[in-house]
């Protein structure tokens, strides 16, 4: 990116700000549905700052530019901020965010402007609680960056497609029924849904409107007798239009929404997730219709997959495995082979591998394939302009961390696994056992059905503390079917607050991924992912329900890493108990030099 | 309790209600300042009720009177309420409490009293946001109870005395100082102490108004420049208030503070602790007095124990170790004489030995010896009235559980143990193997320097729920020095919320307490006081400062209860460690018996 372009657009900005007798500007990284993967329609803050990273917000006044994000991103957006005139403002817990820096330098009668197409409702009570205080006018109706971003991209225009009816167990007929149910449950007229993968689960369909994720740009609006999808028409063939009617949902246009919501009355009252529904989407709707804040009934209905999801889920693991059996004795055969490789090649090496199977869509996210001290960063990503060789110095040794995923109609795939490159040493070894200790902690564990996922991760976390280590991420996010890889509502992080809609319940799948970083040198983390089961024929009914995981990503956890010493009994049945499963599941599916490595890969220690 | 007594009492309390126009009334079980323990006094509940457990709230209407408490008395209340015409309501996460009682059955304008004064602000709250929305009104400014209860119980009028010099690290002065300094953080001009705990600390003075607890009933009033203790100025004596004059502290009447909050301003800024103070007490302020809603900084302040304290209570330890051997010495020697022993005598035979050891004060709860099924029951107390003798058929066996403690003026201790009777079953063994397993899991635990608390609770119970087993109580309190068994703000629980204020914190002491509870078989529980610590020579500080537990209670872990196949080489090792630690720390203090039973009772398994 060209930096003066950097410095035209802030100026171009700062014009309009001042025309407009606005003291700041907040450019979120956020869209209408606050989804993770943004449309470039939407990414108004990348374009203003040139900061590339997922998570960042920017704010603009006549004499200050900041960009505040979160420390996976400090080291990179210093790089790509440098001589645009944005400082970084770093985003911890001790440090002032962005709300508190405008509050604390903003005046009385002064105006700040939001697009509020691209905050969320929970994120303005919080803008609303600063300023009030403050007395600062908060604006959310206009949207400054239209007026100065001249070329701005249209608005994706993929076609919607039918998840595949094979894989699909539940009907959207069914599927609405339960969100009624829920709405019923929680006295709701209405219930607006703007995330996108709530509403890919609700009408069974799918889509390509953003990377990695399989949806499409919608709103839905529900009631007792009727549901309608507000979504740009041109992208819905006769045969969906005529399967949603099938289903009692109507079709509107995208941009309708607002005017649908301006029909409410003080009569109704709307159920929504503040966390997911835009301010902008609200703007027409009467200021006394009720609301009622809560989570979605159907983020809590899709988060618990059906014996027949999972069912499909695991064929879907076994083709992973397969493509990454084949990925894995290429890769370590061409090392062998003395070339030299890239982390750019694994990611082609491993959409390569994962393409030819069957079901597949896309990777379910950007591959992390970090080597050293680029893995040492958890959210890494190699690009042509910035990658690392594999190369060790003769004798010397590095860790390569591959965290990679797929998106099939049969499921969601996402795994870590970690590779000696050269001779590696003892302290990799200890690093990397310990980080396995935790993934065995975790795997193995029973816990009450029903208990906060948060709390849980104590668990996991138990064998590095113990070691004084840790990780600043958190230990498992829910993974969709065939849906986005990160959905709620669990989450193990101890960091997180414990609500009872994060509730563990039979059906959840969630990854499982302790890590250790150590800045500079090496990144570790062990990824599967697990399945929330019921203890099989429960012994001590008198104690409760307990639920405890079945893993259900199939491939080896390298053996030569690890310093067998540090390993208890019961950790070494876990892997060897793995690893047999592992091959069990998948040495049908290989052949020739997969086959064989496979087999030496899953090698009782 | 004669159950006409009840009958009459809560016909003269309807009589009142009835001529007072007044719906419903609630008794709860608290005092002005939400203790533990009540004078007699304030036992207004028991008074009505006859109920005798230490929580528990009566609702009485026209024609219907109800009391709620938890699982732990269901059994105790549902005996004493029988005949009484008052009903058992089984208080539970999954069922209606008392508020949600009354917002059901009563109607639009019906009143509603209870006497402010035993009221918390934070409870009141809850009855708001019920009442409001049924324009039901509460009434607070009433104490309908004395107008029946006329041979009300006085106040109790015990003196104070000094916390003994040699056991107190910091003075009154630089308590304040710290307190103030908490204060100015908040930005509040005033500061209102109603806790007995949080005072006894911050003047460095003890009392004895109520059991176990050596607390005195007041009130402080803290300002940047005064101080005032509301204390009846008869129990203070010329020299205590000399040493609170020095310190900057005045004294006033108990009964003044009403008074004194009334002169507060619209310009003052009151802190205090919503859950610790009365609304009786704020009755005569002016509604335009702003609040600052949050924990007392003095709560945090004694929850951190100073090097100097911690080296007392290890000495309270070993006085309250080598008690406990001449116990279990001559407890066992009887028993194998052949004697009879009931739960009581367990009772009486602690309190003796204990009374015997130099700064001993009180017990510092009522002990709790549970033979086989009352072992169950987790806060079962033996009375003359009801109680077990340890009697056990010929090759038969049972499990004795005793949890008891102490004041002493240089430490509290509480501990839990268990004893075989007779012939221990497989399972008996089972049972105490597993619940050693978690009790060991949190003592060898280490974990982030200021994580909440209630976030670690899954390290202890992992081993538990690993064999579907778990208990319904916490796993730690905080503990006070020379002051309550249970105080906050830690609570090792994963029931309970992760709040800020619930950051484990160096010099905090704290209970590790899993059990294991089989209704109408046994109770096992394994307590033993920690203390958070850093861990000594941080190797890996990149990753954080990080606390583990050293266990500062010594006394033996019977091990003739283990199942020993059940317990990996980590806990064979730490068990031993933990007997090596106790005979080393006891062994010069017992002689005799007592010696020998050390002796035998710590070696190496």
């Amino acid at each position: 990116m060209n930096k003066q372009h950097i410095h035209d657009r802030i100026a171009s900005l700062r014009e309009r700000m001042a025309a407009q007798d606005l003291t700041a500007i907040i450019v979120p990284s956020a869209d209408p549905h606050l989804s993770e993967y943004l449309p470039e329609y939407w990414q108004g803050r990348l374009w203003l700052s040139g900061f590339t990273g997922s998570v960042g917000t920017l704010v603009v006044t006549a004499d200050f530019a900041g960009l505040w994000t979160d420390s996976r991103y400090w080291v990179h957006a210093a790089a790509q901020l440098e001589g645009t005139g944005i400082s970084l403002e770093k985003l911890a817990p001790s440090q002032p965010n962005h709300i508190d820096w405008l509050a604390t330098h903003l005046a009385e009668g002064d105006s700040v402007a939001v697009d509020g197409n691209v905050l969320s409702i929970a994120e303005q009570d919080k803008l609303l609680d600063a300023f009030d205080a403050n007395d600062i006018t908060l604006i959310t109706e206009r949207d400054v960056l239209t007026e100065i971003w001249t070329d701005r991209p249209a608005l994706p225009s993929a076609k919607l497609y039918q998840h595949d009816a094979q894989f699909v167990a539940q009907s959207a007929t069914d599927k609405l029924a339960a969100v009624r149910s829920g709405m019923q449950e929680a006295g709701a007229t209405h219930h607006l849904l703007s995330s996108l993968d709530d509403i890919a689960w609700l009408t069974n369909l799918r889509g390509s409107d953003v990377d990695y994720n399989p949806v499409f740009l919608a709103h839905m609006l529900i009631s007792a007798d009727s549901a309608t999808l507000f979504v740009d028409n041109s992208k819905v063939s006769s045969d969906i239009a005529k399967a949603l009617e099938d289903s009692g949902i109507t079709l509107a246009d995208y941009d309708a929404v607002q005017d649908a919501l301006s029909a409410l009355t003080p009569e109704d009252l709307l159920l929504l997730d503040p966390n997911k529904v835009a301010v902008g989407t609200l703007s027409k709707m009467a200021d006394d219709v009720g609301f009622i804040e809560q989570i979605a009934p159907s983020t809590l209905l899709k988060s618990v997959k059906s014996d027949a999801d999972i069912e499909h889920v695991r064929e879907a693991m076994r083709q992973d495995g397969a493509a990454l059996c084949e990925f894995f004795a290429t890769f370590e055969q061409r090392l062998a082979d003395g070339e030299r490789l890239s982390e750019l090649d694994v990611d082609s090496m491993l959409i390569e591998v994962r393409s030819q199977q069957p079901h597949y869509v896309s990777p379910s996210f950007p591959t992390i394939a970090g080597f050293n001290e680029n893995g040492a960063l958890p959210h890494y990503r190699a690009t042509p302009e910035k990658f690392s060789y594999l190369d060790v110095a003769e004798g010397e040794g590095g860790l390569l961390l591959i965290d990679s995923g797929a998106q099939y109609q049969n499921g969601t795939t996402d795994i870590t696994r970690v590779v000696g490159i050269g001779q590696v040493s003892d302290e990799h070894k200890r690093d990397f056992t310990t980080v396995l200790k935790a993934h065995i902690a975790l795997a193995r564990a029973s816990f009450p059905d029903g208990i906060a996922s948060p709390l849980i991760d104590a668990i996991c976390r138990a064998p590095l503390w113990q070691a004084q280590m840790d990780y600043g991420h958190g230990t498992g996010h829910g993974v969709g079917y065939f849906l986005n890889v990160h959905e709620g509502p669990q989450v193990i992080a101890y960091s997180a607050s414990t609500p009872k809609e994060r509730a563990m319940k039979a059906g959840m799948i969630s990854s499982n991924e302790p890590g250790l970083y150590r800045e500079g040198k090496w990144g570790i983390r062990i990824e599967n992912l697990v399945v929330n089961t019921p203890v099989a024929n429960p012994t001590e009914s008198e104690f409760g329900e307990f639920l405890h995981f079945e893993t259900v990503t199939y491939c080896p956890i390298d053996t030569r890493l690890l310093d067998k010493s540090l390993l208890d009994q019961v950790e070494v049945e876990w892997l060897n108990d793995y690893h047999r499963q592992v091959y069990a599941e998948l040495k049908d599916r290989v052949a020739g030099a997969a086959l064989d490595w496979l087999t030496e890969r899953t090698q009782a220690i």
